[in-house]
């Protein structure tokens, strides 16, 4: 019970004292804490690529782990901290949206508005609530403290929706959802919005994104020409666009935010 | 006692093997050692980075933590390593003044010029003392050893003062003593040097740093406008140039050690 | 037993899920695991940069550590998964030579073909066996698994040889195999393939690297003056190029790859 897992993904960076900070008030209120980084380079402000981040990492840590999400752009105004229970994890966050595909993905949700002061770092600075409220609230969870003591239940928490490839006739008109460090453009294009791009066979198509075209499809990175483009079902659970050691966001002057169009022939 | 957390501060980066190797040998010493990064990224080689960075962060771990600060332009050259006691924590680190702020800010401080040559990795190396004399000597100060068998206290440790804005009139000169990842500019001005701009009611001023300028105070960064400097009391317990959703360091173009001015009107 | 720790050595760098995924996996299986990381940051794709980066860390741990070593391009085609025994070490990684200097350094190894696929995430990707083949395979060694139970020993494992210096009369011709954070020159010259630079007395030498040239042998970094180059012995058991409190690697216009010249006079 004292042993549950912390994991940490923010926007705070790693040039800063921001997550040294914030491990060491969850380990002073839990010695016993057990502190693993999920990401804490989650781009600047980014909410969607916060709530990406962690989508794609929490399902695999075990049971009772409590998940601290911060990328809070909303820092100091209205937006409310949230304590946030799932079926097997706990969530720690702003109330901004964040956990947007958590809550798509899981079948119970309960999400609580955090009112609590007294578990707070007291005196509460209105910058950094990552140091003052998400990190205690995170330590005392840690602990096995009850949820319910943290605040009552709400039902008008934020959420968005992911944006979805629009489907027109032969047509897809997707996005680039990210890049990754290899330079993997991560599109929006997935097996329930385009279904054919995900079965046994696929039909000819053509995809272009920034300055780039391909109407290759290849089962692994190694199998493409350096340099080439080639489409690939990436382990996101979406179409990437990639190169064979290479960047594809390079050799086709793509980024997050481009548009991706996909014709079937 | 043989669970006490070892904390890391250095500048050695994230891209080489570095940290990993100090951790393998605090590890080998003391295996249930719990090893914590504050932040491995100061900037090469500078003093100033890693005592703001330790300072804004040691005080919030538990009691009996070791912190590895490792800044040491110096390695190999006559700066003594030092093993240094507070009333709650214990510091390993080179004696350039990287603890100039942790003595600044704690009552009792006991500084130990560490000689105990029987506890390094042998040979001890030039070029590389934050593994084979400062992490050598974390790892033992974690299974509880006591200080005194590193070596004797000694009384003209190093240390330097951070640098004062300096108040004339109505006006206050000041500088950038940190830019962080959002691109908020930490000014030195504080509630001691001048106070008038952390009381209650704030009279009228205006600050210009590079190339910007703002008079106008915020309480949180998301009640500034996209774009526009305003000033804002930052969670460091610095007067920061901030700019919403944006960095204010490159709205300004100023940078670490940039001049502050700031007058009142 | 159930303690033994995991380390981390990737290139999936600290701005995506990918790290943080893997530690979820590790901890799910072992949720005593300690998972340490030796350094994310390995040069995309670069198997060398990978090489050098465990090879200059994993003798530091305790016995029984778990190295997981995922540098790996050829992900998804036909290229091993293996696990690796030394005396005192495991290590699981792609079969395609980034232990090579591990195998060099130890006596004793035995290299299993990781085939039992039930330890596997299900369904494999083809895109991320980082997350799906390697941590599961160490999360379960980390339990103290028996490693006969992932596949038999293989004898025709990928290594290949370090760049070689090339000696000839009075000339030596080298390489620098990596530039490290502070911009120091690692070269590939040491004390095997040319003792006079590491004796007692060396003779007098002129090394050319990039633009930039020194004839002076320096015993710590901080010996030099700014902005000179000088030789240096380096804690990597190296010869280095470097400058006190700058970039060798700015200064001499040089990178991973540049060649050195060192002629003895």
């Amino acid at each position: 019970m004292a042993q549950r897992i912390v994991t940490l993904t923010t926007d705070f960076g790693i040039h800063d004292h921001f997550a040294g900070a914030m491990r060491g008030v969850i380990l002073n209120i839990n010695p016993e804490a057990r502190i693993v980084d999920i990401c804490n380079s989650v781009n600047s402000f980014d909410v969607l690529d916060g709530a990406l981040t962690i989508a794609q990492s929490y399902s695999y840590f075990p049971s009772e782990t409590v998940h601290l999400v911060v990328v809070d752009p909303g820092v100091g105004s209205a937006r409310r901290p949230i304590l946030v229970t799932t079926s097997r994890h706990f969530f720690v966050a702003p109330d901004n949206g964040v956990l947007s595909l958590v809550y798509a993905r899981e079948e119970r949700v309960s999400v609580r508005h955090i009112t609590s002061e007294h578990f707070f770092l007291q005196p509460v600075s209105n910058t950094f609530h990552g140091r003052d409220i998400f990190a205690p609230v995170a330590g005392w969870m840690s602990k096995g403290m009850d949820s319910a003591k943290f605040g009552d239940e709400i039902e008008d928490y934020a959420r968005f929706a992911m944006p979805s490839p629009k489907v027109e006739g032969n047509s897809v008109k997707g996005v680039v959802l990210k890049v990754d460090k290899f330079g993997n453009l991560i599109t929006n294009i997935d097996a329930n919005s385009v279904p054919q791009m995900f079965g046994d066979t696929i039909p000819a198509f053509q995809i272009n994104v920034g300055t780039g075209e391909t109407s290759e499809m290849r089962t692994s990175y190694a199998n493409g020409e350096n340099g080439h483009l080639f489409a690939i079902h990436g382990s996101m659970g979406y179409l990437e666009i990639a190169a064979n050691r290479g960047s594809a966001a390079q050799i086709a002057q793509a980024r997050r935010g481009s548009e991706v169009t996909l014709t079937f022939k």
